[in-house]
């Protein structure tokens, strides 16, 4: 299932007149079933904004300051955290890969990963920036300002447009390329990521459609456990939350054991079934079961249409805010009782959920990165006919995708647009 | 010197050609030498997110929830913290006025306030977001995006458009008006601080010309200390430590006491004389004392302009990152033997520096809001020059705006134009 197995130059699949609303989200139609080489001669764009004459030794230091090939301004100097007092007891630093680097997304994102928010006060960050040739210039600048910020834990910066040297030893992959919408970036990415990434590094995928694009990823890294593979629907989980707080008249602290099943899209299931207010279900709390039923799930998923209309650009910050709050459930354990809610493999799951698909489901976490699933939730024909649409959509978007995951030619029979309202 | 002694209609000042470039971003031709009176009548729109039939109240809560009168959504709830276990112990909430919320720095300056990185896990956050007619929408989509990160801390957001309504019994005002460049909205928000913010409120403005437009702002509210009124220098210096640390091949953490002096414009000084690296007197360590004479100070007043034309935009996540730095300076103890430069009224300076002034200045605090002027600091002949140019630049500004401090006819003898370059 891995490289050798993709189909290089799989015949065009058979269209119906309803997919190409997904198909121009997906696969351009000017390549949409070929299968790009990959160019290993690209070679990643170096900047430095210290030229060697430039740098003076300095007196001060018994260490030699030395230049690294991919390196950034400051962050072009190797430091021994080790000889300094206040670093001494610091983790050792920590690869962290993002693509689409130059967005807005990212751009709220490296920020936060920098400050020390995400990973911890005593967790050096190395940020590996990825970009694509017209981006690159802006990808400077994303440099020039994390130099600006003086960020103590931020000891590496480095940017480039090959992913294959950009993802070398990533422990931790953001991929938010929201631009290049079709799954092909998704296939090369995930190649990269299995020739030069950790080889236990986690993986989340933001660019549209997520739950696929994520598929595609861990199809294309077969060295890499397809459980380290993320699909975002944290913001949807973020925003059901808040949707149940409004409802109940409590603040969005007391609402737990939410859960998103399914796709990041306009079947995606917020369940209020097994979600708590307070710590009693949501359905003994919020007395209108209509509006559970009618609105709740429609409120979620245009929530990012409503603040385009208001804000006129789409929602950036609190997409940031929920990757970290992604990374975050990953990287301390989670609270006793409760679950968070990840875009993950199926395979192995304890609910019936079709096998081979990235679906959104509870997880837990001990706090080392990993997960298990969550088993206790329960199920009633709402919730298991919601989550059978989900999962049909999910399945055909595979099909879509199998040029894309070494699953032979694809065929494409998507019921029709289903991408939520806000998003590219 | 307060709003009763303000010249309602001041004559036309006397202008030199030299002038127009600093009135072009100052004082609008149309109406340079109006002085506005203030519509009290102009109400605050409000907006919320739960209509009241919608809200139903929790069985599980014993409180009712009380619905406030600026608020947004889930915020329009009052939350007794003292009920509660988990934040039982917390401190009193505060309330932090932003103006220009609906902007690009703001929009990363918000999220931080919001996540309790500024002001500690234990200090409850309100935030009352000022914008204008125009702006009220994307206000509404900043405060959904706001509910939907979830920030356990954020308890109140409310937002509008009078400033005598959102400012009331604000602890910190962050004025970042961008747009209306013109001191006319800083005389107005001065008054509106004067009438209804807390007695203590600390102020920051970002807005250019921030030293004058600070001014401006301090004279409108004189039963405020005039000492609680900062301009925004902290990104000259975060800047310029960057670049004695690229200089010196040192990390940027070894870099200190770093003084910004007189205006945030192009006669600014990045004081190399007093600063330190690794505990040295800069000029022992980085010995091409013709780079620092001649390059070093071009290198960080250059830093905006070279940062748009990379990277397409200003530098909002920076600049934000360096206002949450001189908020966390103003509230934690200034490390030993370290200072921060502020942007600060002059009155009382022991520099010789002339009063009446917003200067930036070498700072120390003791963690309580207050701050006090660092004695010994050092001067030699080209440090004194700088300092005598920055200091000639800041008395034509107030003698520019006397028609907007209440102390008479304007006249503008401004050299030209100043502004760093990339700064609207």
């Amino acid at each position: 299932m891995g490289v050798t197995q993709l189909n290089p130059t799989c015949s065009k699949p058979r269209l119906h007149s309803s997919q190409l609303s997904f198909l121009s989200r997906t696969l351009p139609r000017h390549r949409h079933c070929t299968f790009a080489p990959l160019h290993r001669t690209q070679q990643a764009r170096i900047s430095c904004s210290v030229a060697p004459n430039e740098v003076q030794v300095p007196t001060v230091k018994t260490q030699d300051p030395k230049s690294k090939p991919e390196c950034y301004g400051v962050f072009c100097l190797t430091y021994d955290l080790r000889a300094e007092e206040e670093t001494r007891s610091w983790k050792k630093l920590i690869n962290i890969a993002v693509s689409g680097a130059a967005g807005m997304i990212a751009n709220h994102l490296l920020f936060k990963l920098a400050s020390g928010e995400v990973f911890g006060p005593d967790q050096p960050i190395a940020l590996k920036l990825l970009g694509s040739e017209r981006s690159i210039q802006a990808l400077e600048g994303v440099a020039m300002e994390l130099e600006d910020s003086l960020f103590p834990l931020l000891r590496e910066v480095s940017i480039g447009i090959d992913p294959y040297e950009v993802f070398q030893d990533a422990e931790w992959a953001l991929l938010i390329d929201l631009l290049d919408i079709n799954g092909q970036i998704y296939a090369a990415q995930g190649r990269a990521l299995n020739a030069v990434a950790s080889r236990n590094v986690k993986v989340i995928v933001v660019g549209n459609p997520c739950n696929t694009n994520a598929l595609i990823c861990l199809k294309n890294a077969p060295n890499i456990p397809a459980k380290n593979f993320h699909a975002l629907t944290r913001l949807d989980e973020n925003r059901a939350k808040c949707q149940l707080a409004l409802k109940a008249g409590v603040f969005y602290d007391k609402v737990s054991n939410v859960t998103i099943w399914g796709n990041h899209s306009t079947t995606q299931v917020p369940d209020f079934l097994n979600a708590r207010i307070d710590g009693l279900p949501v359905k003994e709390v919020v007395k209108d079961h209509k509006w559970l039923e009618e609105e709740f799930t429609e409120k979620v998923q245009k929530r990012g249409g409503a603040l385009i209309q208001k804000w006129g650009r789409s929602s950036a910050a609190s997409t940031s805010v929920s990757i970290v709050d992604a990374i975050r459930s990953l990287v301390t354990p989670t609270p006793e009782g409760d679950w968070f809610s990840s875009g993950v493999y199926s395979n192995g799951n304890p609910y019936g959920i079709a096998e081979g698909i990235v679906f959104s489901m509870p997880c837990r976490s001990k706090g080392d990165g990993d997960y298990e699933l969550v088993k206790d939730v329960i199920f009633d024909d709402y919730l298991r006919q919601r989550i059978a649409k989900t999962e049909a959509e999910l399945l055909a978007e595979k099909r879509c995708v199998a040029h894309l995951t070494g699953e032979g030619i694809a065929v494409c029979d998507l019921p029709g647009d289903t991408m939520l309202p806000g998003e590219m």
